[in-house]
């Protein structure tokens, strides 16, 4: 073995061993090693612990699994998506047009349209270059927390919330300061906690509306609010719209861009929960902030360079964008919250007709309800739950840990509504039978 | 304005102005700022610099402009890609079966395919397991690169590369060493310079084969060489073979897994350049590693770890890789490498005749050429070459100092034929008007 001034004397031990047996292959010392703040920042995931529950499947219950657990309903016949959108899909891609790479922030049509799209709502009117296409929200969310991550910067996020955040935020050492949401306040902003949690290190708020995981959509008067609050503490809002329009309460929806001008806001949306297409791998960040502070601050600039040094979406997907959200009829969107509203009456009440069990709000958005239990015995704590929960009934529901509630539960309700109603039966027998003997 | 103990003075100077003005607004503090390591990160990018030359052109040029500085043929009518792959994509989106969140490492059918397709070459067999589905290359750069920085590592880099590394390890704190690759030796690597930069904190060495920006195909005996530089040093070898199977030259394609029970190897790849799909965004990692020295050094877990908290290739694209590597016929391949063939001819044969350009190797892999250009007058380096070819001829070649080499150009040949040679005879006319007048 060459000798290299002693510098690299890590690369090995020996090649061989020595003494009688010879031969003896002695493990050579590699140099690389994983980096740490993956396997920090990857700990518990929803998609790990669905795993582990589904293999705690009784693999002799021959019932039908009944997935309560993630936030997908397009694996369902009555949420398939519009045919339109997907025409406009095999459109582009026939076209021949969009298969070569795309502008790093997106296909400008795309842009324009989704510019157009949500400016219907807003009240000013947002332009292409306030868009950025993304593959998907998570990769808004990669984005955004990366750009905003510099040294010694810290984050608020909201308890219970969606596990990336944190996840993101600890892979760009941002630091993290939870504030909570209020069940008995229909899920609302815990603000006084905000005002206390920050300080001038702090440069955002997230929060998501409509709600994951608590089915929530927060009032006009609260968002406005929360601007307020954000303007008196010198932070910008990331709102994860994600479930836009999403609503069949009697609160509507109204995005957090409505205050841009009180406190600049980064909105991240998609086509994935409104079109039931989350395997399409189509989201967006768009700057509200009319004042132009975002601008001002370099944040713009630093998203677009973000997006220099990462991934696309495929084009010919962006391509199809325009059609997607011009020509999808409205039945489409009235039919997919007509079933999410007759499924959120079903879960509300059945779950009520559970001694055990604790909703505080009725779900009015999204398609999550989060649930607190008690009074069961030889149940430790949520993941107890959903473990046995899983073995015994073959119903899968997601421990409120994973979502940053010990001993909470989220439930799915949108799949179709019979398997819910056998699901949430099969719920009730397993709390009856685990109830306290008072 | 609520007083928070003086923790928050940031936010705010003053809402209005005092005095005898009234109503002059100060400007706020906000406490949001952007991360300077992403503009450090993407400084010099390829897209930015094809922009600015775009723009230099001369608008009262009628002819048309011609793209030689990108490296995406699929713009071009002689570069459509496979019918069995559209229908491929196609079908699997009517389905309706795939428009659902994907398993974060990929589908397992998908998983499966590309293990089999990139087996056929290899002296053992890889295992689903053993591959991760990308958005892309990009992403496989990405995900590689955030895995091994770990603090204090370095990397070496090939120079000329592909700035993505260079973008993505400076983003990841990952120290940057370049090594040069060597045009009088058909730019094979300078392995004295790999083991004299290496030391206990290399991770890795970056490969790429066939070469990009360089258009060589590395020989077994060089390959094999690399791999035994590697095992001395202990390091992996990150093995970008994006263009693979793209030759046309007296050396074939040995993938570097070939190698991979010498020295660990992570492999890149992708649909793009073969199937001529950049814009599908469909990539993968595979890990060459026989003795399980990645999985032990919990490389592998970390890999799988950063896949979930990022974003995947779209679900339905995803599910028609099995057909796309399993039925596109070989005369599809065999057109676009003669289409290639042709025109590394044309590129190499046109430039011999202009006296200030030396070329060092006829490309016989990939779709770019690298070349030297000296004895210009009025030609200050190789931006100043590019910017007024462009506005000159409306001709757009890639400054050098793009992928790392000052004063060289990179070309791309992956065009029309007959645009190509028109290309070429503009900036042969460029040259002999610029040529120092002796």
């Amino acid at each position: 073995m060459e000798n290299f001034g002693g510098k690299k004397e890590c690369a090995y031990e020996k090649e061989n061993g020595v003494g009688n047996g010879g031969g003896v292959e002695i493990k050579k010392k590699w140099c690389f090693k994983a980096n740490e703040s993956i396997s920090a920042a990857s700990g518990i995931t929803i998609r790990g612990t669905l795993g582990m529950l589904m293999g705690s499947r009784n693999s002799n219950d021959k019932r039908e699994t009944i997935p309560l657990g993630h936030g997908d309903p397009s694996a369902f016949p009555c949420f398939r998506t519009s045919l339109i959108a997907e025409d406009a899909i095999v459109e582009s891609l026939r076209s021949s047009k969009f298969n070569s790479y795309s502008p790093s922030v997106g296909l400008q049509p795309a842009r324009s349209a989704v510019a157009e799209y949500l400016s219907c709502d807003l009240p000013y009117k947002l332009s292409a270059e306030d868009v950025f296409l993304t593959v998907g929200c998570i990769q808004s969310i990669e984005i955004v927390l990366s750009v905003l991550a510099r040294p010694g910067a810290n984050i608020l996020l909201p308890r219970p919330g969606f596990p990336i955040y944190e996840s993101r935020a600890t892979f760009s050492n941002l630091e993290i300061r939870h504030f909570d949401l209020l069940p008995e306040k229909g899920w609302e902003v815990d603000l006084d906690a905000v005002k206390s949690l920050a300080d001038e290190n702090t440069v955002a708020m997230v929060m998501i509306n409509p709600g994951n995981p608590c089915g929530n959509v927060l009032s006009y008067v609260h968002l406005k609010k929360m601007a307020e609050t954000a303007k008196m503490l010198g932070i910008l809002i990331i709102a994860d719209e994600v479930y836009g329009h999403l609503t069949f309460g009697s609160n509507s929806f109204i995005p957090m861009g409505t205050f841009g001008s009180i406190a600049p806001v980064l909105t991240m949306g998609s086509i994935s929960k409104r079109w039931l297409v989350p395997g399409w791998r189509l989201g967006w960040i768009t700057v509200n902030d009319p004042n132009g502070y975002l601008k001002d601050a370099k944040i713009v600039d630093s998203i677009i360079g973000y997006a220099n040094i990462t991934t696309d979406p495929a084009t010919f997907i962006q391509a199809a964008v325009p059609k997607i959200l011009k020509e999808t009829p409205e039945d489409f969107f009235e039919n997919t919250r007509s079933i999410l509203r007759e499924s959120a009456e079903i879960i509300y009440d059945e779950l009520d007709e559970i001694d055990c069990i604790y909703c505080p709000h009725k779900p009015d958005g999204s398609m999550f309800v989060m649930i607190d239990t008690s009074l069961l015995e030889d149940i430790i704590d949520d993941i107890d739950f959903c473990t046995k929960l899983a073995k015994e009934e073959s119903v899968i529901v997601l421990p409120g840990i994973c979502v940053g509630l010990k001993n909470w539960l989220r439930i799915t309700f949108a799949i179709e509504p019979s398997r819910l109603q056998d699901g949430l039966r099969r719920m009730k027998d397993f709390c009856q039978r685990h109830a306290k003997k008072l």
